[in-house]
């Protein structure tokens, strides 16, 4: 039995899972949506994706623009057991009375609300709270890096609090509207950022600060990270720790990996889809344990880290395996562990 | 009596403490030293600067290029009755041997190891420590900024831990050989940087962290700060404290300065010299106290913040004038204040 995946959406996120989800023993694309006749649409057909119109009114311009359409977004809904909303921020919200009305359960990204899901989902910190709910939202990209790290230091040694600087990248690569240029933005210049409130529909009783910043900068998100621990540690015990983590990827010093340029360019080598790094990308060096304080930098590959989420959410909501199973199914079809 | 201040070294600080010193009441220029006949050159002879060879080996290069000396850099120092060194890292401690030679007290800049001095500057924190040293080091733009934050808090409040990311610019706007491009560096990747340590130069007893990044911006260094407070606080306490200090520029909301760009256009618009930004720049909207942690994002103009403390060094080592005095002379003359 495998299970029938319909993907609205298919951009940044979308295309990634798509390519995900085809790559599980246990699932299968249904189709995806797509609302304008564009590249994207037409790798979508070209991939053997079956593609349906997100908005019916264009169906015409895919027509024009000579892409074959399998039909319109309610069809996949109907035809799917559940659905990837990958669509941008905020038209996620607008298409839940869709899923409900065909009684289709609903993945949404972290541009949504908490409030509109039934719960926020990371794979390593709450997987088993998805099972059976209608509406999950697999939380952003930053918050997904956060929990993971967080979810790992919580078992082993208990979090005090958190304080984490964001280093934000201004756009993705192919954002070309986005800046800053030359520039460094507290961003927002409020304190908290709104991903430590985030990161608390994961750990609701976690002790967060966040800070925002955004930079001329495409590639990844950088993180500065102090977590206060509960119990004595010192840094080699969590580096060990971190180390045994299969979506963390603790970069050697021998790398010689000093920044995203060359995170992307090894990821691109070790022949990556896309060059993407599903893992948080840690940097061994900067592990440092004194007086149970920890500091690290980890970058975040912002249009990639929550794709496995998105994989176990889906066995999560339906139930089809347990946290260990599906982390450890999905990693092995994407072939999760960058240098091992 | 005027003070005679030699300038060893025209560049990025050299130029701006030549212009600083020759604004003050009690102070006069005798002359600037310069290894290179550049553009630099040229322009402290336009400004009346009397020229000296920093390299006496190369006095023909400057007679080729046109450009006129006053003599060679040991009769600068010979001539003046303190010495300020601005040249690149490390160049200064080859220096000192010059300056002990014509018994001349000399200033030097952050760059320099802080084991070449007999104290470490900052106005604001230790200014009389300095009286009668032979060689004084102004601390570099990073360690100004995060100790003239520092030195009021402290006063305030008591402080019990300072954890500080400084997101820092790749290079000045002029150093075109400089990086990185499209990436944020942890740099250096390890723990603390050397930052928190250089602190400690000020404030001996501080426990302080400081992480360090790099990314492609030129304009200004931007921190992210938390400051642990001794004693209670709340945000408008905090925010008034740092309103009244007189280095401290807390940006209000309503200026619309998002980040380095903007700031560095108001700076131009009201006609500082070269856009200059003495002052620490800190986020109004930033200032967020909670549980006696203190957050606040601070741009710190790389170029010229420690302009005003290498004027106010020259007389803490000379005795000219007290703390109060000294600050409020250097004020006046310079038009420190922005937006006020």
């Amino acid at each position: 039995m495998t299970i029938e995946v319909g993907i609205n959406g298919y951009g940044t996120i979308g295309k990634r899972v798509a390519d995900a989800v085809r790559a599980q023993p246990d699932m299968e694309v249904v189709g995806v949506a797509k609302t304008r006749p564009n590249f994207e649409a037409e790798q979508a057909v070209a991939n053997d994706y079956p593609l349906y119109a997100a908005v019916p009114e264009r169906m015409d311009q895919f027509d024009e623009a000579g892409i074959e359409l399998a039909g319109e977004v309610e069809e996949l809904v109907q035809d799917s057991e559940i659905v990837v909303d990958t669509t941008p921020s905020g038209i996620g919200a607008e298409n839940k009375s869709m899923y409900e009305e065909y009684d289709t359960p609903a993945l949404y990204q972290g541009g949504e609300d908490a409030d509109l899901v039934d719960v926020s989902f990371n794979a390593r910190a709450n997987f088993a709270e998805a099972e059976g709910a209608d509406h999950t939202r697999v939380v952003s990209c930053n918050t997904t890096g956060l929990s993971r790290l967080i979810a790992a230091l919580e078992d082993e040694y208990g979090v005090e609090k958190v304080r984490a600087t964001l280093v934000r990248r201004g756009g993705d690569p192919a954002q070309s509207s986005r800046g800053p240029i030359n520039d460094t933005l507290p961003d927002p210049v409020t304190i908290p950022s709104h991903h430590g409130p985030d990161v608390n529909t994961i750990f609701p009783n976690l002790d967060i600060d966040t800070l925002g910043m955004k930079v001329p900068a495409t590639l990844t998100h950088t993180h500065s990270v102090n977590v206060e621990l509960t119990y004595g540690a010192d840094t080699e015990e969590v580096r060990d720790l971190l180390e045994g983590e299969s979506r963390l990827f603790v970069i050697p010093e021998h790398m010689g990996i000093d920044g995203s340029g060359k995170l992307k360019e090894f990821a691109l080598d070790s022949g990556r889809p896309r060059g993407d790094v599903w893992e948080n990308a840690i940097w061994g060096e900067s592990i440092t344990v004194e007086d149970d304080e920890l500091y690290l930098f980890q970058a975040i590959h912002q249009e990639s880290d929550v794709v496995p989420e998105n994989v176990d959410a889906i066995r999560a909501v339906l139930g089809t395996a347990d946290r260990r199973e599906s982390i450890e199914r999905t990693n092995d079809a994407l072939g999760m562990g960058l240098g091992r």
